[in-house]
């Protein structure tokens, strides 16, 4: 099982700034990541991940941000945790934390490319407790992720 | 066909810091690469790559670094370009402008998490003119990265 | 209808630093500005906005704060959001955003003045994403902020 | 009477960048504030302020500006100051100082967004020394800061 | 009373990087406490605060955390509140805030000695509105930092 | 026609620091300028410009220059500005908003090389509203920015 | 046996700022601590440390304090140092060095809070070489860093 | 004949701050120092500077004080020059330039301690370019930098 | 003889974002620059340099163009050297060593408006070692540095 | 009596760097000085000094300087203190703490304009504590620093 | 063996700025280093190191240095390197992860005294890397660090 | 005749962190450096410097390292000064403007390699005055400072 966590605003994708984050709604993302791994498990011999193997939380709130790392982090069900923080990756200690204190590996994601906007969104205060990090590859980056973590 | 390029030190992988970057030396990488390349394009419906589409380059220099970026990225049969620019990724805009200078997208990929390392390595000056970044997930980086050029 | 949104210690006026803040409860300020705007309506003709038109929410929670704003920033009977993000405006980049993906417009409230207390107060990242900022006008700020919100 | 003082630069309003400071010259804007005041003393009852009631400097020099604060700011018969440094109030500390050194209460007033602009236009340096500071409203930002002053 | 307030994280104690934490659970922590109160009280001739004196609160959420000092700090019967406010320390101007807001005195702990951690932690941001701070003494900081409150 | 505006204490030239600024007076070099350019226009088949053709401005006052730049900026006659802020260069944002408000390109000149001197004279706040700047060429500069606005 | 070492300008206590530091003299804060030590291995069980168990060594001389820190920390009679550096705290990294080479555990003491002061005062150099640190307790922090010395 | 030139917000003197500048006005400055310097010269042998040899300027205008200083600076009949540059000492770089541009010696003075006052009031970037600097000794330090120029 | 120096990228002219550099190939440019200086020297009587008095170096090679620079700067046939260093301008000292190194005037040049573009190209590393630099006028820039090493 | 403190290096007067500080030793400055205030007294009227009023320590100990400015500036009979403190100004807290503790003012001299000389000079720390600060007029700073104490 | 690496403007010596490097050649220091080394070897009975034993190698080029280091540092030959990496020193984070990767020790030389010329060459990031660094000693330094290397 | 100087601290070595700084004591060295320096004397015809030649100063106090730098720097009998000034190197301007006041060549020395511990080792203040520095290379780098000091 690996935890699909996604954090401030990603509630709204499909209609925030559909310029930048795309059209589909975290719904369809995380379906389409549903028959991705499906996919993927069955074909190219991943690790045995059925669909039901995501769990998907989203939160606006840093707070549940971290409960759900904990959470899921001690999880012994639980092979690892792919995280979109959201704005909180850029300020947020207590979320670096939290993924600094459970000890399955957790991948962060961006859908945007965090380097080519605003200068305060160029670096990640979380993605140093984590395992790696991936950006501006749309949803294509949870897959991804999911399958690093499955090697 | 898709260009993998990689920077300075990267020929020394197998012999240097292997607490960091693993016992593979970059052939094995390579191998590995096609390797996998193939079976993804054979099983997983992604992109028809055949294992010859891959075209390697390694160099410890900035302005062949520049050279093959442009070369690759001016080839009408070149899908996308997959780089790991090394230290240079924290201070060559030389490599900068010459990813925003060509048409094809550009992935950059570090085998190591550049966020949980020194300071200076926290931030990278070209991934801000590629299309996205994936940074710690050895050599499953270029894995990814290649797919997503795919997609 | 127009959304007045507080953020933390904002329920606390009346009892915190007086010599700052004044002594009128948040009660007292909210029950202001529905008479307020309620002469407003009726005298000055501008936009047609019964006392029935403010609707309040207050909240510590950063979290809490973008869902009200992303609730009432989609909701097609809501003009525009007054918001005193209190403290949250100078770190929080979580409720930036959700600033930036709402479509109605969004007016920032400070009751003192940010640029005349400590250094840290002088800036506000969560003012970038609104229509405009005032600040260090008291309660009359807000009445103010609705006032640009219905011409 | 309240003194309306417009910085370097406004004088070419409705010729300057429309797109950002819009079409009304500086002379519209007077008017239109002149209006707008006789209006709200008429209607809302705010204090008895005839349209006779502002006097409007523009200079282009921060010397002169130095000199209109001191003037009206210590005439008795002004109740206050509106000002729109322009420019100036991201560097003028001789601004800054002439502001704290008057009697009367002074609003600072910016048509466009500060914080939303160039990284050197998020901070003002002479919003300090006022009692507060509006922007990002338009015209409506004189309107509302000489509201404030007639509470 | 003295009110005893955790922060993000802190409820993973005993499990979370028992090198730099130690292996005692918040509960533990919370009981050694009590008795150590206890018998300060009896003892030490400190003030008199039975052990139902201690109240305890952990929350991972920036905003329960404002909640909670809020609370406490207008609570009649709360002499003080001793509180580790985690990662928050370092940037929550929102938690900085809520303690400048109360009257009664609050004492910052933390576990670890933040001066000799990552850079990021050398700083607290609400201490400054704090009575005092200690650090790096482990749980031995709760029961020192009621003591100078029982004073 | 074109604007040559020199700024504060370009009217000592041949008396200021000689070793930096060399013996020529601002006369000196304006009536120099006249014979090159009437002899560019004669013969190198530049832009029609007859001698007549160069309006000389110096001013020591930030805010008379921002006014020449307003009037000659929006003078149909003239196709360009050639200007030398002297230290306002360095922090002058008045004048840069000047440049920026006004149609005709504006080319910035600076006696010597700003790069090779006091580390605050390295960058130009002004020069980023200008087409271009020339820098350490000594009078040839003024010629070369009336030669380019030509072109 | 425990060292208290006072750094510079504590030698004025009780004569100097009152507002901050109090009126009592450094002597009277050292006997009022050998009784409340005293009083406190006698009651609480702490580990055996008589009022012959304190030396106390005060000086304005950076150089004094390290040879101070250097003979108590090799002493084998010493079990731990409080040390209240003043404002060498801020900048003595020889200070910092001594505290570093030394067996034996250093408890770094502040009277006033340094976080509620001059942004100077806000980090320590020398708590980072310390066990832990306590500031704003007044003369009860000295009692607090000799207690947790002594569990 | 010293020149003696005040800045921005000079002429306000008495009426301004006077809990930081004093009751005295220029005026009373001006004839104190007449008297002062008149005084001086009879008595302790200093150079023979009649109470004619002062000449006063006073200018709120950063274009009017350059011109000053440049036509006092190269006037052979000046032997040096104190200003109170006010506010420009901490930003204008043309009145740097303009002091360094003449021949006679300067001496800059400001009323208050500027070290004791806001953080951008610590460094005179004009300062640089004067034979030195009086600050926090009120009117005498006019007197005081008249003596310097006149040994 | 004039030397012509191009660094990284600018092979790629006319191909690379024409936006910003136009749509003019290096050998366009170089031959229209052999054409303006043929003119210049025949027609306004600057120095004797025929068309064959230009050589060409281009490389994207830091190493590379550290050579060039040394082997035209000590070429006595060698009047001045035109470099336009591209990205390297902002970050190689070693190129700023090698020009510091030679005896011949070095202009250098951009094509943009180096201050009008990202932050990180406001300052030129590389410039305070020329005579002078010229940027934002195209390809103008390299005929009115060369210009400038003939007078 | 007024304390005279010179602090490190300037024991070396007239051996050291006669270019920047000439070529007088110490005791010739302090004899200078005896004569100056000596004629001072007699013919100005300035406060009954006599020569045997001035006493004079020199010291390039941090911790003997703060001894003397306690020792002095807790001396009923002292009036005040010039102190030149060398290059603790520049980062002893030490001593900017001594100065603020002790009742006597304080004024601080340096022999040389510290703003024209390398950028850590330009600011001083202990001169935020003092009354006032002269600088870069030789050994006359000293006599006016007295001058000003006897006012 | 030790290898002995220059970086760029080395093969200048003799020509470039003889007041900063000397008039020697690098072929002179490299000759003059055989004789040293051959001497010391003979007859202070360091490390068996014939003058045969010496490798030079020179580039401009950051990638030849590059691989320079990397031959070298695996050659089981080479007992050491010397490197002298000019201007790449304070910025080639690629050779700094060259010389990070290899086994054998390395030992930067600066002839220079790169802490007293201008502030960008004050830190070396390369430095970090090696065991030791040597600079202000002139051709010394290659003796130097090649005598550290044998011991 | 040498001067060796030793700082704060170093009369630990041998049992202060060995794993930094070895288990040689500072006596140890102090002999080990009289043989090195007495056998090189006799073979390697450097100059004639006896055992009895080399003078040792060991203190932790910053005036005293300022009066040793003194003393040794002015007597005719010592041909240079060798100083390790620990901690101080960093921040000691002091200890900076003593070496620069004598005139005997110092070459400053380190035991550790400062480039690669704490961010606030990366600079010594006291280097630039120095003629060179030697870092990194334990012992050794007394012996070699020794030796530059006698060629």
């Amino acid at each position: 099982m690996i935890g699909i966590i996604n954090g401030p605003n990603l509630n709204l994708l499909g209609r925030r700034q559909p310029e930048i984050y795309g059209t589909d709604t975290l719904e369809d993302i995380n379906n389409w990541l549903l028959d991705y791994v499906s996919a993927y498990g069955n074909e190219a011999g991943g690790g045995s991940l059925g669909s039901e193997g995501l769990i998907f939380v989203q939160s606006n709130s840093e707070g549940e941000l971290v409960g759900a790392i904990q959470e899921m982090g001690f999880d012994p069900a639980v092979k690892g945790i792919v995280i979109n923080p959201g704005a909180y990756a850029h300020y947020s200690l207590a979320i670096r934390d939290a993924i600094a204190s459970v000890p399955v590996p957790v991948v962060e994601v961006h859908l945007s490319n965090i380097h080519a906007r605003e200068e305060f969104r160029h670096t990640s205060v979380t993605a140093g407790a984590c395992r790696g990090m991936i950006c501006g590859l749309g949803k294509m980056g949870y897959a991804l992720a999911v399958e690093s973590l499955l090697l």
